[in-house]
Parts: C-alpha cells; sequence; structure tokens
C-alpha cells in the first residue's frame, strides 16, 4: 500500500448487505458497486472481504484521490449519486465511512 | 496500494485519544505506537489523519501481514501486548478494528 502522500485522500467504507451471504442479489451488488471504478478520478480501487471478529461488517471498499477536488468530483457524479440513490440506500444493512490522509 | 493477495491480511484500527490535539501527550503516543511497526512481520505500517467528517476518530493506522500466523504472532508478541496494556487501553478515548483480507 503506497503511502499518501501531500494532498492524497483514501476513502473507505465498511459495509454489510441486507442480502444474504453468497446469494445473487449479494453478487449483483457488488458487482454494480465495482462499477463505480471507472469514474474520472478513482485510483487504486479494492473491494475486499472484512474480517475482524471485533465489527459486524462483512466488506471493505477503498479508494484514493490526488486531492480533496477529485473526491469531490467523485461525491457529485452522476453515476456516483445514482448508484447510492438506487443501491446503497436501499440494499445495504449499516456501513461506516473512514478517511485517510497523511498525518 | 497494493491489492490484497491469497492470505495477506491489511489490519486497520481507527481511533482518538483522551489527549487533547496538538499536546505532547499526543505526540509522545504516537511516537510510541509507530515503534510497533519494528515488530516481525508487520509490513506496510502506515499512521495516518482520519478526515472523513462521518465518524468521531482522528487517526487511522493501518499495517499489512503476509498471512493469518504472521498476524497472529504480531498479536501475540510482548512488544505488542505492553503496548496494549500500558499506552493502548489508558490512553485511547474509543477505537474500531477493521481487517481486510482478498474477496
Amino acid at each position: 500500500m503506497a503511502p499518501l502522500t501531500a494532498d492524497r485522500i483514501r476513502h473507505g467504507v465498511v459495509f454489510r448487505l441486507k442480502h444474504p451471504s453468497g446469494s445473487d442479489g449479494e453478487r449483483d451488488f457488488l458487482d454494480a458497486l465495482r462499477a463505480l471504478a471507472a469514474i474520472p478520478g478513482v485510483e487504486e480501487f479494492e473491494l475486499a472481504r472484512e474480517v475482524s471478529p471485533k465489527n459486524e461488517f462483512a466488506f471493505a471498499l477503498t479508494m484514493e484521490f490526488a486531492d480533496r477536488a477529485a473526491y469531490e468530483a467523485y461525491n457529485s457524479h452522476p453515476d456516483h449519486t445514482g448508484f447510492v440513490e438506487g443501491r446503497w440506500v436501499p440494499e445495504v444493512e449499516d456501513f461506516l465511512e473512514i478517511d485517510a490522509a497523511a498525518l
């Protein structure tokens, strides 16, 4: 994992779905989520399993942006806002956003 | 950030301290925390600021391990357990552990 330099922001979200583990619904949601990687400015897109027994989340999504402006462009991009309204809100049970920047 | 392959585990902790921001106590704690990077098996050690307004945490620590065995060796290493008992428990206000592995 390349260290965060200067203005870079690593955006992270841990989440769990309403869909049962291994279901078609889960698979379809994750496929739709992966499409966000194509939004301009998104770097180092990674979808992983969350494996700590210390929390209830099932997945960990991370991506990086060159700076705050790139992050905000992503946040307001219609593909992102459309995904949030159409898929995230109805299909995600719980989530937490965690963003990191150079100390 | 290199993608997680096979058995790798990325261990993360977001936290905030009892020490005021910018204080000597905060500085001393973070210096002691950085010493954990020397424990055998620890890779890609990174201490960052947590910058999302969506949570109350102030710092984000991440490190990677080649596999579960390396992670468990770290967890039980006396430098780690000593740090947890002597520094983490008394000086951390709140924290959340998040571990990621390949999907």
